[in-house]
C-alpha cells in the first residue's frame, strides 16, 4: 500500500488504493501465515525501501556531504512547512473538515503536504477516517493494539489486506479538485516538492545544490515521516486519558513536541472535527497557530470549535469513570439494606448486657473495640451506648468529621424498626398508648 | 494569656490559663473597642517582649558577638531536638495522643518542647484541642478566620478573652505526672531548657559560652517559634485541600519543610489521631520518621494510624465534591421530565413539515441548525430525520462518541409518548388494532 499503490491507484477504478494487480478472489498473502519460507512475501518491499532504505543511503551520504549553515537553516524551515501541510493540511483540512481554506491555502498546503512524502491526501484522509470511525479495532489500518512498532511503521512496511481497512465516505473529497489534481499527479508532486525543489532553493540560493538535496530533501522527509508516524503509535501510547479511556488515544506534551501539536491526541479523538487539538493557550500546538494566523491573513475561515461546555462535560465524566472505580475498591461497611432489622428494646437490652452497641440516625453500630480509641475520650462515647446517639455524633457534642462518619459506618450491625427512637415516642404519644413498634 | 499567664495560671484554680487578676463578672478589654485611645490596653506587652522583643535584642547583640562553627552546628541540632519537642511531643504525642511513649521519652520531650518556650504542655494542649474541635469558629484559638497575621502571632500579641476559647477534655493531662510536673515548674524548664542549657553545651564543650546563649539560645528560640507558629497561619492557609475543604487546614510541602512534617495539616485535621501527617514515603514529615524510629527503638508504642480505606474514602468524597460542583455549572441540556410529550405522529408530521427532527433513545432533538455540521456528514444525519434512529446512533451505522452523545442531550426538544417506535408497534401488535398510545 501506500507510496507503492499510489502511482496504479489513480487508474479509473473507484476504490482508491487498490493495486492493479490485486484480485479480489485469490487469497491475499495476508490471510496466509507468516513462515520460514514465506516470510518476505509478507513484506512491502518497496515500502521498505522508500521510509527505511532512502534514508540509509542518504544518511552515508551525508557522511561526506559537508552541511552548509543555510542549507541546514533551509531544511529546518522547509521541515515545518512539510509537517505543517500534513498536519493542518491533511489532517485538520482534509481529512476532518475542521476549518475552510481559500484556493490559495489549499494550493500551498496540497504542496507542502506533498513534499512531506506520506502519500496522497485522498489515500491519506480515507485511510484517517478509517482510523477514527473504527480507532482500535481491526478495521483501523494503523490500530495500536497490533503494537506500537506497528502502528509507527509496520502496517507500511508489511503487505495489508485492503479489504481489512474500514471504509469511509470520501465523497467530499472526491469533489475537490485540488484533492483530486494532488491525487492523479501524486508522483510529479512528491518528486517535486519532496526533492528537486528544496535542492532548487538550495542551489539557486547559495549554491549547494547537493546539499540541499540530502538535508533539506532525503534526510528531511525522513524526519517528518518519523514524526508524524508518532501521530499514530507515541499519540495511541503515551499519556493521560482526560476524556475518554474506553480507546488508546492520549494526551503528552512529547507527542505534541515532536508532532506540531498533534499531540493532544485524546481530545481529538473526542473532538475531531475541533481545529484545535490543545485547547490551553499554555500547550504547544503550532498547527492551530498557523491555523488561526492563517483565519486573521483571511487564507482560512469557518474555523470550527466545540463548545467549553460540551468539553468539559467529557472531562468530568471521564474523572466520574476514574473515581466510581476508586469507589468501588473500598469498603463502605455493610449496606443498609443488607442489615438486620432490630427492636429498639432489643438493643437496649442488648447494651444491658455488656455489648458496645449505640444508635446513630437509625442504625446500630458495634463500637466495642472502638471506644478505648475513641479520639473523643472513653466517657464520651461510652454516653451515647444503648441510647440513640444521632444528635450527640452530629453535632449535639462534637461536630464529627466526614472521616468520623466514614468510619462509623464501617460498624454497622443492624437498623432499628421504625427509624431513631424519637419517631417511635411520637408514634407512641400519637396513638395515645404504649410504645409500639411499626411492623411493615 | 501565653507565657505571661503561665505562672499565675497554675496557683490552684482548676481552669488552666486564667489570669488570677482575671475576674468574670467585670466586662473583659476584649469586649471594648479598640480605639485611639484604648489601643494599648489591647495589647498584651509582656507577649510582645517576649515574642518580639527579645529576638530583636537578641538581633542587636549578635552584630557583635562573633558565630563559631561548633556552636552554628550546635544551634542547628539543638533547633531540631526542641522543635521535635513540639511536634513530636506537645503535639503529636499529648496533645492527640497518636502514640504511647515510654518515660524516658516524656521526659526528653517535656524538657525540649520546654526549651521551644511555647508554653506548657498542659496550657498548649488545651489550646490546640480546641483548635481542633471548633477549628475556624469563634472557639478557635487561633482561627485563620481572623486573618493570617492573627493566626500567626496576633493571638499571642493581643489581649484574648479567656471565655471565648473553646473547652476541651484535659483530664488526661492533668492525670499526666510529667505533664503535671513541667506545667508547674514551667518557668525552671524554660529558663533551663531554653537558655542555661543551651549555653552550658556551648560552654563547657568549645568555651563560647555566651555565642551559646544567644545563638543556640536567644535566636534559635525565636526561630524555632516562628517555624512552630506556621502550623497555625500557613497550614491553614497555602495549598491543597484533599480531604475536606470545609474547613480552612490545607496541605503544602513549603509548609511542612518549615514546621519539621507539620505541613500535610488537611490530613492531620480530617485525621488528628493519626501519628503521622505525610502518608507517602515522599512527603516531608521528619516528625513521623522520629517517632517510628524511637518505636524501633523500643521507645514509642501504640503508633496509630487510620486505615488506608478510611483515608481513600475522605479523598474520594472530596473529589467527589469538587466534581459535582463543576458539574453543577456546566449545561446538561433540558431534564427529561421538563421535556413537552410528543405524539409519535406529530413527530414525523413536523419532520415532514421541514424541521430538522431526529428521534432517539425514545427523545425528540432539533437538528436542523446542526446538519450542516454533522461530522459524519449531512446525508447520514438526514436519513435519520423522522424516523427512530436509536439504532443508527448508538452503532447500527456509526458509534457515536461520548461527546457525541453530550451534544445530542443540548439538542432535546421533546419525549415521544410511549417511548420509542418500536414500543408503539409492538403494544399495537399485541393488542391487534391500529396504533394506539398509552395514556398515563
Ligand atoms: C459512635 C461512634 C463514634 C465514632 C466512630 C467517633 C469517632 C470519632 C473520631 C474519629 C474523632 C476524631 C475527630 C474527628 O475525626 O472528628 C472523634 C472525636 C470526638 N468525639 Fe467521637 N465518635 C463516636 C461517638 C461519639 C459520641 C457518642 C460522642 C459524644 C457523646 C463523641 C464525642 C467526641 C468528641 C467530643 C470528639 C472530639 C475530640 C477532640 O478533638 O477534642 N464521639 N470521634
Ligand atoms: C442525531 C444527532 C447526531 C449527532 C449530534 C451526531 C454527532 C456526531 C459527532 C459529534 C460526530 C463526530 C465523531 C464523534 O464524536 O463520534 C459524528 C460522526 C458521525 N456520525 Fe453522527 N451525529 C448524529 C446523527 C447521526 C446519524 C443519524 C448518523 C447515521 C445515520 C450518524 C453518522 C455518523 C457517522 C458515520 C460519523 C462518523 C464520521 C467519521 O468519523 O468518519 N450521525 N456524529
Ligand atoms: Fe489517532
Ligand atoms: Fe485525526
Ligand atoms: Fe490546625
Ligand atoms: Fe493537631
Amino acid at each position: 500500500q501506500y507510496l507503492s499503490s499510489q502511482p496504479s491507484a489513480m487508474a479509473g477504478t473507484s476504490e482508491p488504493n487498490r493495486n492493479t494487480k490485486y484480485d479480489p478472489r485469490k487469497p491475499h498473502i495476508t490471510d496466509t501465515p507468516m513462515t520460514r519460507k514465506n516470510w518476505y512475501k509478507h513484506i512491502n518491499w518497496l515500502n521498505v525501501f522508500l521510509i527505511i532504505g532512502i534514508p540509509i543511503l542518504g544518511l552515508i551520504t551525508a557522511v561526506w556531504t559537508p552541511l552548509r549553515l543555510p542549507t541546514a537553516i533551509w531544511a529546518v524551515v522547509y521541515y515545518f512547512a512539510t509537517g505543517l501541510g500534513i498536519t493542518a493540511g491533511y489532517h485538520r483540512l482534509w481529512a476532518h473538515k475542521s476549518y475552510s481554506a481559500t484556493l490559495p491555502l489549499q494550493i500551498f498546503l496540497a504542496a507542502v503536504g506533498g513534499g512531506a512524502v506520506e502519500g496522497s491526501i485522498r489515500w491519506w484522509s480515507r485511510d484517517h477516517r478509517a482510523h477514527h470511525r473504527y480507532t482500535d479495532t481491526q478495521k483501523d489500518p494503523y490500530s495500536v493494539r497490533k503494537g506500537l512498532m506497528y502502528s509507527h511503521i509496520g502496517w507500511m512496511v508489511m503487505k495489508q489486506n485492503p479489504k481489512r481497512i474500514g471504509r469511509t465516505d470520501i465523497s467530499d473529497l472526491n469533489d475537490d479538485p485540488v484533492v483530486q489534481f494532488q491525487h492523479k499527479n501524486y508522483l510529479k508532486v512528491v518528486l517535486f516538492m519532496g526533492l528537486i525543489f528544496p535542492s532548487l532553493v538550495a542551489g539557486i540560493g547559495w549554491n549547494d545544490w547537493f546539499g540541499g538535496f540530502i538535508y533539506a530533501g532525503i534526510l528531511r522527509i525522513f524526519f517528518v515521516q518519523q514524526a508524524t508516524f508518532c501521530v499514530n503509535s507515541l499519540a495511541h501510547w503515551l499519556g493521560d486519558q482526560p476524556f475518554d479511556d474506553r480507546n488508546s488515544p492520549r494526551d503528552h506534551i512529547i507527542t505534541a513536541l515532536v508532532t506540531l501539536g498533534e499531540g493532544y491526541h485524546n481530545f481529538h479523538h473526542e473532538f475531531p472535527s475541533d481545529y484545535r487539538n490543545a485547547i490551553e493557550w499554555h500547550q504547544y500546538d503550532p498547527t492551530k497557530w498557523a491555523i488561526y494566523l492563517w483565519s486573521k491573513m483571511g487564507l482560512a475561515y469557518d474555523l470550527k470549535q466545540f463548545r467549553a461546555n460540551e468539553i468539559e462535560k467529557g472531562r468530568v465524566q471521564q474523572q466520574q469513570k476514574k473515581l466510581d472505580q476508586k469507589r468501588a475498591k473500598l469498603d463502605w461497611g455493610v449496606p443498609l439494606d443488607q442489615l438486620p432489622v432490630i427492636e429498639w428494646d432489643d438493643y437496649v437490652d442488648q447494651v444491658n448486657n455488656g455489648r458496645g452497641l449505640i444508635a446513630v440516625a437509625g442504625v446500630v453500630h458495634d463500637v466495642t473495640d472502638f471506644v478505648n480509641e475513641h479520639p473523643g475520650g472513653k466517657a464520651m462515647i461510652r454516653s451515647g451506648l444503648g441510647k440513640d446517639a444521632t444528635a450527640m455524633f452530629n453535632g449535639g457534642v462534637y461536630m464529627h468529621s466526614n472521616a468520623a462518619h466514614n468510619l462509623l459506618s464501617t460498624m454497622r450491625v443492624g437498623v432499628i424498626r421504625g427509624g431513631c427512637e424519637v419517631e417511635i415516642w411520637k408514634r407512641a404519644q400519637r396513638e395515645n398508648k404504649d410504645v409500639q413498634y411499626v411492623k411493615d
